[in-house]
C-alpha cells in the first residue's frame, strides 16, 4: 500500500487531500434524480412502471411481492444460510435491545411536571439493493432495530427481479417486514417519500444504495427522515508489533473487496509489520475471487501510515474517523479511551471485522467518509422520536410569570407575555 | 379562523392540501446558496468579507467578537433579563441532564464482549439570527444541550452588528460558547462546514435561520451533521368545553405573532368553545403590537377543526403532528397516551406554550411542518455519537466461524470468509 510517514500534521494534510479527491462528480446525478422524484410525485405508480421498464428492463406484474413468493423462498434457501441468518438475528436482537430508551419524568419542582416520551416512528421504508449488492445481512441490520423500536409498519423496496435471491426474502420475513415492493433506484425513494397509489408514504427511509439512491435520499431529506448518506466502505487498522500480519492483511482485503473505492488504512508503529502486511496482501490477493476490485482498492486507496508513538497512531486514526476500526494490539481494550471517532471498533487480534458484518449483532450500517465524527451506527435510536411534555399548575405559572414575561418583552414578543399574564391576573 | 368540519378523512385531506401549498418557492434559493458555498470554500475569509459588505452593509474589523465586547454586554444588559436568563438556564440544565446517555457493555456470551460508547461530538457550530429574530432564549436552547453532552468546542455565528443585543452575548457567555464569530447567512453555514482561515470547520451545525440559512444547512448536510430543517412555527390546541377561550386564544396568538406563515390550529369538540375562541382572538388581536403579522397568520393559516369525539380530535392532531401541542382539557395527563406525534406537549389549562419557549427547561428547538413524525426536540442526544465495540476470543471466533463464512460465501464475499478462516485454521 502507499506508505505515509512524517509528523501527525503532515500525514493529516495528505489524508485531507486524499479525501477531497474523493468527493467529486456528483452534480449531474442531482438533476437526473430530481426529475425522477418530480415524475413519481406527479404520476405515482405509472411513473414507477416507466422507470422499471427503463432501468430494470421489466415491469413487475404486481408491485407487491406476494406471500407465495416469500413462502417459496423458505423452500429454496440453503438451510445453512437460514440457520446462520437465524443466529445472526438472535445476536442482533440481543445487542440492540440494550439501545431501547425509556422516557423520563421529572417532578423536582412543586406544581411542575416535565418529561419525555419515547415513541416509535410509525412508518419506515427500507431500501435493499438488487443484483450483486443484495445482502440479506443488510436486511436484518436495517429492519430489526426498527422492529425493536416498535415501528408498526416497515416497507421494504428492492429492484424487480425475475428470480429474487431467496435469502433476501427470507431475511425480510424473519425480521418482520410488513410488505415488500419491487421497485428500485431513485424512484423507490421518491415513492416512499411521497407515496403512490400502491406504496404508502413513510416517515423515514433507511438502507444502502447506489449513487442515485443516495442522492434521492438526500433530496427527500426533510420531507422524510433518512438514516445517513453512506459512502464507500472503510477499514482502519491500528496494529503494533504484536499483530499477526496475515490476519491484518485478510481484514484489509475483506473491506477492499467491497468496492474499488473502498479504503483500507493501516496505522502502525512497526515498519516490520508494515512490510509483512504488504507481503501478505500480495500473497492473499492472488487467489481472491474479487481480486480485481480488491487490488484496485488497495493500490489506489490503501494507505500504510508508519508513525512513532501510540498516541500518534490514535491521533491519526481519530483524524480519519473510520467506519470500521480494528485495534490489533495485545490488551486492545486498554486503548479504547483513546478512540474519539469510529463507527464500530474491533478489539484484539481475533476480532476480525467481518464478525461485525454478519454475526456479532452490532450493526453494520455505519458512518463512512469521516462522518463518524457526528453520526452513529444505525440503531434503535434511529427509529424513535422523543416528545417532551410539561405541566404547570396555576401557582407554578404565577411564580414563573415575571421571568417569562421579562424574556418575552425583551425579545419583542408581547403575545407570548400576554399568554402568561392572562393566567397570572386571573390567579 | 377558517373552520373545518366533516369526517376525519375529509378534514385530513383538506389539511394535506394546506400543507402542500406551503412547501413551494424553494428552487431559486438553492442556486444562490450553492454559489455562496462554493465561493466560501474557495476563498475563505475574503469571501466572507465580500458577503458581509453585500448583505450586512458592513465588514467587521475582526470576525471574532472580542472578550471586551462580551464583558461590556454584562454591564449593558437589563438586570431582570439577566436573572431570567439565569433561571431559564438552570431549568434547561436540570431538564436536559435527564437525557445524558451512558454506554453499555454486554457479556452474555462466553468469550464475547459487545458494547457501545457514547462520545460527545467534538466541534459544534450554532447559528444565531440577527435583527429582530435574535433570541437569547434560542442561544441557551442550542448551546446548553451541547455543553451537557460534553462538546468541548462550540462556535457561535451571528450576523455582524454595530451594536450587538447584549442579551445575545450574555446568553452565549452564560451557556459556555467557546468563540463567537460575526458572520451570518448561508456564508456562515459554509464557513462552519468547510472552515476558513479564521473559522474552524465543525462537525455539526444547529440553530434556526432564514430560508438561505436553512437551505445552506440542507446543502452541507452529509459533509457535516445538522439538526433539522425548521419551518414556520406551529401550535395545535386540543380543547374541549372545559377550556378557557381567552387562554386558548392568547396561546394561539403567541405563535401567530412569530410569522405570518405560522400555523395556529384549534381542534375541539365544542362549537361553543370554537365560537368563543374566535371572539377572543378578535378582541386580543386589537391591541397586540405584532397585530399585522398575527392577523395575517390567523386569517391565512389559522384553522378551527370541529369534530365529534375525543378520539377524532387526537386522530386529526396526530395527522398534523404539530410542533407544539396543548391539551386544554381537565385531566389532560389522561390523554397523553393518545398523542403519537408532537414536538412538545403542554398539559392542562395553565401550561401555556410560552412557558416552554422561555422557562420550563424543555427545548424550544422543535420539529415543524409535520416532521415530529420522525424528528425530536433538540436534545443532548443530538450532540453525541455512539461507537460500537466488540471483542471475540479465539474460541468464540471458532464457534461462530461456520455461520459467518456461510453468510459471507452466500453474499459472494470470499475475502470476508477468509478473514475468519485464517483465524480458525490457526486455532
Amino acid at each position: 500500500m502507499k506508505r505515509l510517514t512524517g509528523t501527525v500534521q503532515e500525514i493529516s494534510d495528505v489524508l485531507a487531500a486524499d479525501y477531497a479527491a474523493y468527493s467529486q462528480a456528483q452534480n449531474d446525478v442531482d438533476d437526473i434524480v430530481s426529475s425522477i422524484i418530480s415524475n413519481v410525485r406527479a404520476n405515482g405508480d405509472s411513473a414507477l412502471a416507466e422507470y422499471a421498464q427503463k432501468f430494470d428492463g421489466m415491469i413487475p406484474e404486481r408491485l407487491e411481492v406476494s406471500r407465495e413468493t416469500i413462502a417459496r423462498a423458505f423452500d429454496e434457501i440453503d438451510p445453512a444460510v437460514l440457520t446462520a441468518l437465524e443466529h445472526a438475528k438472535a445476536n442482533i436482537e440481543s445487542y440492540h435491545k440494550h439501545q431501547v430508551e425509556k422516557g423520563f419524568v421529572d417532578t423536582e419542582t412543586d406544581g411542575v411536571v416535565r418529561g419525555q416520551l419515547v415513541l416509535p416512528i410509525e412508518k419506515v421504508g427500507v431500501y435493499v439493493p438488487g443484483g450483486t449488492a443484495a445482502y440479506p445481512s443488510s436486511v436484518l441490520m436495517n429492519v430489526l432495530p426498527a422492529k425493536i423500536a416498535g415501528v408498526p409498519e416497515i416497507y421494504m423496496v428492492t429492484p424487480p427481479q425475475v428470480n429474487f435471491n431467496p435469502a433476501i426474502l427470507v431475511a425480510a420475513a424473519l425480521s418482520g417486514v410488513t410488505k415488500i415492493y419491487q421497485v428500485g433506484g431513485a424512484q423507490a425513494i421518491a415513492a416512499l417519500a411521497y407515496g403512490t397509489q400502491t406504496i404508502p408514504k413513510v416517515d423515514k427511509i433507511t438502507g444502502p444504495g447506489n449513487v442515485f439512491v443516495a442522492t434521492a435520499k438526500k433530496q427527500v431529506f426533510g420531507q422524510v427522515g433518512i438514516d445517513m448518506i453512506a459512502g464507500p466502505s472503510e477499514i482502519g487498522v491500528i496494529a503494533d508489533a504484536s499483530a499477526n500480519a496475515s490476519y491484518v492483511a485478510a481484514d484489509l482485503l475483506s473491506q477492499a473487496e467491497h468496492d474499488k473505492l473502498a479504503r483500507a488504512i493501516l496505522v502502525t508503529n512497526s515498519v516490520a509489520l508494515a512490510d509483512a502486511v504488504d507481503l501478505a496482501l500480495s500473497e492473499q490477493l492472488e487467489s481472491l475471487p474479487r481480486k480485481a476490485i480488491a487490488y484496485e482498492s488497495i493500490v489506489q486507496n490503501g494507505r500504510t501510515i508508519v508513525t512513532d508513538t501510540i498516541d500518534d497512531m490514535f491521533a491519526l486514526m481519530n483524524d480519519i474517523a473510520p467506519e470500521h476500526l480494528e485495534i490489533a494490539m495485545d490488551n486492545a481494550i486498554e486503548y479504547l479511551p483513546k478512540v474519539k471517532h469510529a463507527g464500530s471498533i474491533f478489539l484484539g487480534h481475533f476480532t476480525s471485522e467481518p464478525i461485525g458484518d454478519y454475526y456479532a449483532g452490532t450493526n453494520h450500517v455505519l458512518p463512512t467518509s469521516g462522518t463518524s465524527r457526528f453520526y452513529s451506527a444505525l440503531g434503535v435510536y434511529d427509529f424513535v422520536k422523543r416528545s417532551q411534555f410539561t405541566y404547570y399548575s396555576q401557582d407554578a405559572v404565577a411564580k414563573a410569570s415575571k421571568d417569562i414575561t421579562t424574556l418575552a418583552y425583551s425579545e419583542g414578543l408581547e403575545g407570548h407575555a400576554r399568554a402568561i399574564e392572562i393566567r397570572d391576573e386571573q390567579a
